[in-house]
């Protein structure tokens, strides 16, 4: 049996999220689908992250058990050649019978784009919400530097279900970097994290990075950062908010097309069986 | 009556090019509907550049004479109100009665992507054409050099049309600049030409600036170019594939989604007669 560990990359928006739902087209559903032809086996692949509908991913990690002989790099083929090039599979390694892409991640990076040109260039209008009113920046990013630490989240939670239903049900998360950043920023050790065509002049990404997150936690704390932005609410009420427990007092929920699960990390030393393919 | 220029950007994906052609949808139909429906008058929106379908623009030029007292910030405004995200109006201005972009253009650069990386972005398939085969950088671009001058293009031309069918009938084009250039180029002066989301890691640009284009010349010129790379042709034979003037005799079509219609140059001194909306 081997344990096959990808990373994937998938445009969202024509995809009802990363979960399976039957007659959905769904980035689970479809990866399946396709891993299954190849291994002529019933398999489940497993996600790090649900990704809602419309969200996109730059580097999620899936992983799945099979006992089909082919090598990460002809699976990495053969699924890229089957796929639409909407979802690419970017790198496929033979990980250790352990490894379970959900449960083992340490950490994982959303970035969020904020457009603020006059005009979202055609090229780039499904992957940025478009920002182009006055927003105060400092205030923002004093707001974003709030969320850092291990804090109870149930203000930035939705209403039913989380990512990580299946763990624990408390709203505690740790959350390692909360970061506001601008063009201005790039040279900065910040761009090695965001992927190379990313961070664009005219354009706010909001980083954060955590052990995991509740549903809709990234853009309801990114429509707060928005509130912030535009004067509504101080910078300086975000513990507030977040000691009140409450999620109605979060601002509203930011559209989903903004987003993208950037990277997936797992604890050290590797997990790899060799036969990496890396694909930059 | 008053003389409106607008700068336009566009996806090509999902259009039968920018030409109007009743029942299909191209980008020439959609402008002339949304201009006519602000103005409240029939008219016709000229374009400088008649890309083919599947074919991108950055900074296509057109104009259009209208009564409408509307103001070109106003009719930027609600162009981008009423057009589809993959068409954007980037500048409006009323210019001169005698300004035509078509006849006027002096110059035009076309980009044509090439993307070497084993996997392309999910966020970049639709605009750059995937190679990642061995490719001889340096002989294609001697190759690019052999079309700078005036140039007789039949080689490279289109069995029938021509972009420019209503002006003379010569297959005769300047062209000012054929440069390939890559991404360890940035910096140059090459960058300022190219929008800022170009020019990425793993992506090789065509850059060609001339007079005028014959139509599906460039698309020719770059797939004469991926068989100098692959060393199907020597880089040296460019200047007698040129006087041949023999169509049969250069290389396939390269696929319509790498190109774009980068800019549009018009003779100095402005033709503008201010109001100007410049957005970046």
């Amino acid at each position: 049996m081997h344990n096959i560990k990808l990373t994937v990359a998938y445009d969202g928006t024509d995809f009802r999220g990363w979960q399976i739902q039957p007659g959905q087209p769904t980035i689970q559903g479809l990866l399946t689908e396709v891993v299954q032809q190849l291994t002529q086996e019933r398999l489940n692949v497993q996600g790090a992250g649900r990704t809602d509908a419309g969200v996109h991913a730059w580097g999620q990690v899936v992983n799945f058990k099979t006992n089909s002989e082919l090598a990460p790099e002809e699976l990495r083929r053969g699924c890229n050649a089957l796929l639409p090039p909407s979802i690419r599979i970017r790198e496929a390694e033979e990980v250790g019978p352990d490894f379970q892409a959900r449960r083992m991640a340490r950490a994982k990076t959303y970035v969020y784009s904020i457009y603020r040109g006059a005009v979202v260039p055609p090229f780039l209008c499904r992957y940025v919400l478009h920002v182009p009113q006055k927003l105060d920046f400092t205030a923002m990013a004093q707001a974003a530097q709030y969320f850092e630490g291990e804090r109870d989240f149930t203000s930035f939670s939705a209403s039913t279900g989380s990512e990580e239903e299946d763990r624990d049900q408390t709203m505690i998360r740790s959350i390692f970097r909360s970061e506001l950043i601008d063009h201005a920023c790039s040279g900065s050790p910040t761009s090695t994290l965001i992927c190379d065509h990313r961070l664009r002049p005219d354009e706010w990404l909001y980083v954060i990075r955590g052990s995991s997150f509740l549903r809709y936690m990234v853009r309801k704390i990114v429509g707060t950062l928005l509130k912030v932005g535009r004067g509504q609410l101080p910078a300086s009420e975000i513990p507030d908010l977040l000691e009140k427990r409450d999620r109605r007092c979060s601002g509203p929920t930011a559209p989903p097309h903004g987003l993208c699960l950037q990277s997936v990390e797992y604890p050290d030393p590797p997990i790899s069986l060799g036969d990496k393919t890396r694909v930059r």
